[in-house]
């Protein structure tokens, strides 16, 4: 029975802080390219992987009560991606399929069939969108705008890490509802990606504004009716000074605040009150029941051009950990992608 | 024409840091009990007038874009009273009729028919009850914990300020629906209430608790489905460590932070991320459509004893600062009501 090398990016202890490349470990095991006699399992062999925030909260140490999809020291990072399936024990699937779902920082993974989330069905669009817009990224955006932010034609909406793997489909799925969209991020190239490439309203360099407040109100004299959050701390603290009456605040993340030990105070809750704003929480996971519909939306946009995609692609799994790493000092350029191997 | 006496409670100036009776004035002004011809104003004789929380925000000096609710120094403060109508120059209401809605805080009172919200018809209740129970605290309760809150049969629900005008309603609506109730207050006495008087499933005093988070954890090992926010700041913090997936928070008040000049900064929000929590600001204003539902709710339960309530009674405008400035210390037992007249 054929075995080969399989090479891994593993946790090598959990991190506290900003992580380092160095906080994991790239390895050579072997596996065999078979599914066990009897096992309902799937054979994958992966071929993008992607990078995204939360997977920082998973290198913590865990308290309190156990998350199941936390990373433990010694084993291999795991994360959504795109995969072809070599063989399967499992009736859904059969060799040859292409996939998406939950699988490992590595060539070859064997896998329970419930880890894997969609059949990939149109392949006429890059297969690496699949680990974004067309992947948890962008079913993402889109839940949290329309479900989760209730958004409405014409309304004022304001998005941070804006050129992010979500932050770039935000803009562009509000201005498809005619929707006034700014958008703040941390470098100038990314701040012009927004208004040359994304057709966002207005852009701003958080960086260069040392009044946040100021820059919302220079943006919003009016206010903001929809807040896509994706990073915390001061901007949310200057952001709730700014809510219209009845806005609404999707917390998909807090990118600043995670590689914190102590978390940044927000000060300015009480303007939730004043304004009723109504603040929630959410994942990708409690919408992904609204992909079929979410295809039927999004890929005729994909193919007219009306929608586009920026991603950062970073070849082969040793460039694994500084991928990951760049995330959160904002080297990346739009949705950043792990190619693992192209088919 | 007769010109009487009104006794009226003046804003002195706009207040800094915890209010002080001395930030109000008692003055003698008179005026003509009679409607103007051709006016539509209704002339009120004021009863009962509500204290309230809130109350604090509308004496800071205002900044940004006026609220039109904010006291000016030298007028009298305004809120939410039962009165008697003595004339109306509008068809909807006649001498005699009681009301409540939003009045002045004087003896008498010519004001918009606009301004009254709401006809009194049930009189077998005390009256003092419109500025409370079956008031606007009452209607807040129920729809901040049915509508806001989404509350289910048999949930976990945490209240803070659980002996005030809201949270003692807060704690007895969802003993009704099967739920776990604990809440907190900040003196022995107000404790026992919880359990003794409302029927609450245990109380602690959060002045005693070094650890906010280990008190909840003791009271909620499974953690908090609906947490009823009244206070703000480190009980916030400390909830948000025990929310459990799909939590909601709906927000009253924050009344720990309204005399503060620097609102203590809320470091455990990214938690909302975790568990897809709902945080949301509200008001009676946005809900009292409810009302004649929430009457028909509520009305029977009080009459069958089943919805008690509380209330601390303070006579005469003369004491009304002392009432007022008396939320911000907790020196209130229950619903605090200042009575101008008994009818």
């Amino acid at each position: 029975m054929e075995h080969v090398k399989n090479k891994q990016v593993l946790l090598r202890d959990y991190v506290t802080g900003f992580p380092k490349d160095s906080d994991m470990n790239i390895v050579e095991s072997t596996i065999k390219l078979k599914v066990p006699d009897g096992s309902s399992d799937v054979l994958l062999k992966n071929l993008y992987l992607s990078c995204d925030p939360y997977m920082r909260n998973l290198m913590n140490k865990p308290e309190g009560p156990p998350n199941p999809r936390s990373y433990t020291p010694g084993s291999p990072l795991t994360g959504y991606g795109v995969s072809k399936v070599l063989e399967s024990g499992h009736p859904d699937f059969k060799e040859g399929d292409l996939v998406w779902g939950f699988t490992k920082w590595e060539e070859y993974s064997l896998l329970p069939a419930a880890q894997i989330l969609f059949k990939i069905e149109h392949t006429d669009v890059p297969l690496t969108y699949y680990t974004g817009i067309l992947g948890m990224p962008g079913v993402t955006a889109y839940a949290g705008l329309f479900e989760v932010g209730s958004l409405k034609k014409g309304e004022k909406v304001f998005v941070s890490a804006a050129s992010g793997a979500v932050g770039q489909l935000v803009g562009q799925f509000a201005r498809l509802n005619d929707c006034y969209v700014v958008g703040s991020a941390g470098t100038k190239e990314k701040v012009d990606l927004l208004k040359n490439k994304f057709g966002f309203d207005g852009s701003f360099n958080y960086k260069e504004e040392p009044d946040l407040d100021a820059a919302l109100k220079r943006h919003f004299p009016e206010g903001i009716d929809v807040y896509f959050e994706n990073v915390g701390g001061k901007t949310l603290d200057a952001v709730l000074l700014n809510m219209r009456v009845h806005g609404r605040i999707p917390v998909c993340g807090m990118i600043s605040q995670y590689n914190l030990t102590q978390h940044e105070g927000v000060t300015n809750l009480a303007h939730i009150i004043y304004k009723r704003v109504r603040l929630q929480g959410f994942n990708f996971l409690d919408f992904y029941h609204l992909y079929p519909k979410f295809l039927e939306f999004l890929l005729p946009k994909i193919r007219e051009g009306k929608v586009v995609y920026v991603e950062d692609i970073a070849e082969d799994l040793d460039n694994g950990p500084k991928a990951l790493v760049g995330l959160f000092s904002g080297r990346n350029v739009g949705k950043q992608v792990l190619v693992v191997a192209h088919e």
